[in-house]
């Protein structure tokens, strides 16, 4: 049975505490949190288990095997360090940390230690994109080309880190998984219109050594809600909208077909508008998923889906696109 | 009468002749195409113009007060510079030219001939667009902040020109239009897939002065057509969808209020879900008008609505994403 | 201090116990259920609930007011009756009863009692039908000529009551509360497909004296979630489609007007097509907003919205298609 | 090569002339239509066809061998009836006749005289509408159970004939058309807002020997314009909304599954949400394939798919239809 605590119960953390207090094979034994009131409520929901204001009371708590880290994105560098220093497995919140650098050390330290680490990248356990990164898997989309990922709503205003670390570790996430392959070229143009020196509309436009292009549009100020990801392959299309009630994966049989026989480029190119196909996704909270797979990731001494070195890459590209931001407006 | 004579009969031209056939206080005397082809379906259409082979008789007709140029946008510069250079007002297809130096010399020439140059940037004259453009006149949207325009389909692939000079001539010099500025930074990410050297794909970040961003994202590559303009505004927020039977405008009464009282940031932050609008737009042909507003500036001696100087703002920052396009393939 | 009970406990009691133990001046003192199981389930919930597996017990005891019945329709006649005979206030699960007579019974017992009866007719309390009938009683929508009501899905498939009475008395609600009318013919057809004698599918047609008319149509085996309902005023039409993410309620400026100057009918007519308005509804949980109604009703002795009167109009109806259905059956 | 000439050039009469003047194997020899501008509108189009004003020139001439009816709803009978007398093949504009007796004089007539006589119930040779025939008739469906047909606009409103007449025609003719019976009970509601005793909304409702159940809803008075068919298999079911820019026809792998090992009714029944599957539907347009049909027909004297008896028992419905309004109004 692996001992859990929970560092963080504001937000995101009730998901986590609900999920881990769920797990097969996992049990939540502590609960941590600054706010006299948070505790409360979590009392009140995992009766067993201890709450307590300080983290280093977890973290030196030789019964808890794992700590889950969902506080402020400035804070997870600190904490995780420490959670790792003291040999616990550690779960935590996108993004890993703010700088590459800060990345790498835990990274390392995660080795050295032989602890896991994992970032909770909800997305990459999502049916839908696990769907998507199956068909590229069988060859069905044939060569991807292409991919736009927009991610747009009013809210929620985030006061510790711009939209762009809010909202793109999704999207960045996805798009590593999907290509397999990281950006060469990074570059990022964003708007700053609520609070000084956050931006609330950011646009990354990444380019890979493939040839390979990405679009990544993220907002906070945007009239509606828009969570749509385009994936362009040479055979086949695919559209994923989770805002539809339903269908709303779209696997479009289109494209432009080459024709051997012709001599010169451009001529030879004739579209090809078929089928489209929606297959059913299976309904599966991504973030179960995600704790399954780490319990189950701890205990078999192998790595997760979404480890350390998955999300080092995210955060190299969010870091290379804050890099960008930071140039404009130097 | 405005005698007119238009010159290239190929995907375009047939719908310029026909609505300066139509147009009050304009006739349609010439046509001239290289393909005797389609010279023999305009004559059918427009039995009382002539047809001729050469551009040249055109110009060197002095019965003939103006020119309509559709041809590919490569021989724009020439074909603009020779019908002004004949005393012609000249009608010319997006883009101006190719380079800004031509455009500018085009512009400087009508300047000197006195002439007529205006460039058919048909959403300058579209219902919806001026619409907008009005709200934003009245300030009814308030300080506007951010747009995105995304222009997708499958098709139609051009051999002569890339995606961002086929398409993205709308979606700029509609940003141009709306914000009444020109960006001070330009940057394009773009992907060639189907033919040497052309983008398919191509993704541009602008960014202003003001400090508006604006995002243009156009391709010939994606499953679904796509034609969306979102434009943000401190008190309201419009999308203008043209692929929807109904309600292409819709207005939202959205957007994220500043309370004076609160003292720091973010926290006075409060989001605002109000009613939408979907204001009936008038069904008139924005070609039509683009043609009415030319015969109109020439006779009376006044700027079109897009006229060469405009054209030219959305000529310098479409040579910008080129060269950022250059850059990157370097 | 209103102390309320609830008799049954299975898909929607637990519903309604939410918002009875929530509610401002009630107080959730007893939950009855024939199942030990859910019985267990609902003293977690509620721990200071007393539980029993007895109606009577609830019945007979003189420290409950009001009854909240939740269990199959077929017995909502005698417990409705029996809770009305011990003095206790009723809240019943829609439909009142499953005739006309047992319904009149019960509303003349409610009167001879002086005790409140109310139906759960939840969208009475929508906010989205509330906004369409102010706008019907401020005459914005004109004289109302027409209404539609689809309500499909696939499942969930009832093995006590056919579709008819399932689903439809939302839809008849709505349609007596924004008429102001019964019907004066209805007519009904429907088809048995999954289980011996009982409808899935039903199209009900009613005609009123007014010489308005309106269609039900309700169905278990439908590929699609649908519940749209659209209002046809002289002046404005109204749809109200609620499996959509925005703009559920979309008021139309549209229909046709007549020209005084016209002598003869037909050519006098013309199409106005204006703008689209779609209000903001506010968030307001039905069930919430009926259940304060009730309280308050009870409390300041006054008939809430969708009373026992109410609820008798709308079992006219049903019971008038569900005899159309049967001569059908013949 | 078939003679042909088109009585009536009035709102369809120009599209009948363009697809017989364009028809392999058929010469559009004439034109009548008792308006002198209409005449000279259709001797621009048509410079090789003869005009007359009188349709009996048509019907004397003994070189045309078939003759376009394509007048007011009222004047079918006498038309049909006079070319058929004449040894002439027809082809009319739905309905065929406005009482179920003339209909069955003028399929008899066809029969004695040996001629072809075909209805334009353009549904019936819509590719999507043949798509799901085939779907049907291959089992992918599995056994019908019901159908729902939906088509309304705000206008075009008509004079002579009500909305039953106008509209339904088409949704009937596809329902005969994959149910493959005619059914055994008619009701019908209707609404007169409009015009004196001419109905504006119709809602009929239809029962077939087999059990199955149909829904016919019709309407110039809708704010959204509305062309949608359900059809609800055993095993799948199809929606295809015409309205849609893409996807028009969806086949839902949705249905509820009973379990063999199961005693009683409703508990085994099981819900089954599957893919969602659309086929590209061939983009050929509905008319030009009736025109073909209808001159193979004659030429190969073999009926054509909207033959006469077809056109018979889609009268007979509408009949129907009318008979229960009246009945109503009495």
């Amino acid at each position: 049975m692996l001992n859990v605590a929970v560092v963080g119960y504001g937000y995101w953390g009730p998901n986590l505490a609900r999920n881990f207090g769920h797990a097969e094979g996992a049990e939540l034994v502590e609960i941590a949190d600054p706010s006299a009131e948070r505790l409360a409520q979590a009392g009140v929901l995992f009766p067993h288990a201890r709450v307590s204001k300080n983290p280093l009371v977890v973290f030196n708590n030789p019964a808890i095997d794992a700590v889950v880290i969902a506080t402020p994105a400035g804070t997870h560098f600190d904490l995780v360090k420490a959670a790792l220093s003291h040999g616990k497995h550690v779960f935590v919140e996108k993004p890993l940390a703010l700088t590459v650098e800060q990345g790498e050390q835990l990274v390392t330290l995660a080795r050295e230690r032989e602890r896991t680490l994992m970032v909770d990248h909800t997305y990459e356990y999502h049916p839908a994109i696990r769907l998507i990164e199956q068909m590229i898997a069988d060859g069905e989309l044939g060569r991807i080309l292409h991919a736009s990922s927009v991610r747009l709503n009013l809210g929620i205003i985030r006061k510790d880190v711009n939209v762009l670390w809010n909202l793109a570790p999704h999207d960045v996430s996805i798009i590593l998984r999907l290509f397999g392959e990281e950006p060469c070229r990074i570059d990022a143009s964003g708007g700053v219109f609520l609070q000084d020196g956050i931006e609330d509309v950011v646009s990354v436009n990444l380019e890979f050594p493939s040839g390979r292009i990405a679009q990544v549009y993220v907002s906070w100020l945007s009239p509606r809600k828009t969570r749509e990801l385009t994936v362009v392959g040479e055979k086949k299309m695919v559209v994923f909208d989770e805002t539809l009630p339903e269908a709303r994966v779209k696997v479009y049989d289109k494209g432009v077909d080459r024709q051997a026989a012709y001599e010169s480029y451009g001529e030879y190119l004739t579209l090809r508008h078929g089928d489209i196909y929606c297959p059913q996704v299976p309904s599966k909270e991504p973030l179960r998923m995600a704790v399954e797979d780490f319990v189950d990731a701890v205990r078999n001494k192998r790595a997760p889906r979404s480890d350390g070195e998955a999300a080092l890459k995210v955060l190299r590209v969010l870091a290379g696109a804050q890099a960008s931001l930071d140039r404009r407006r130097g």
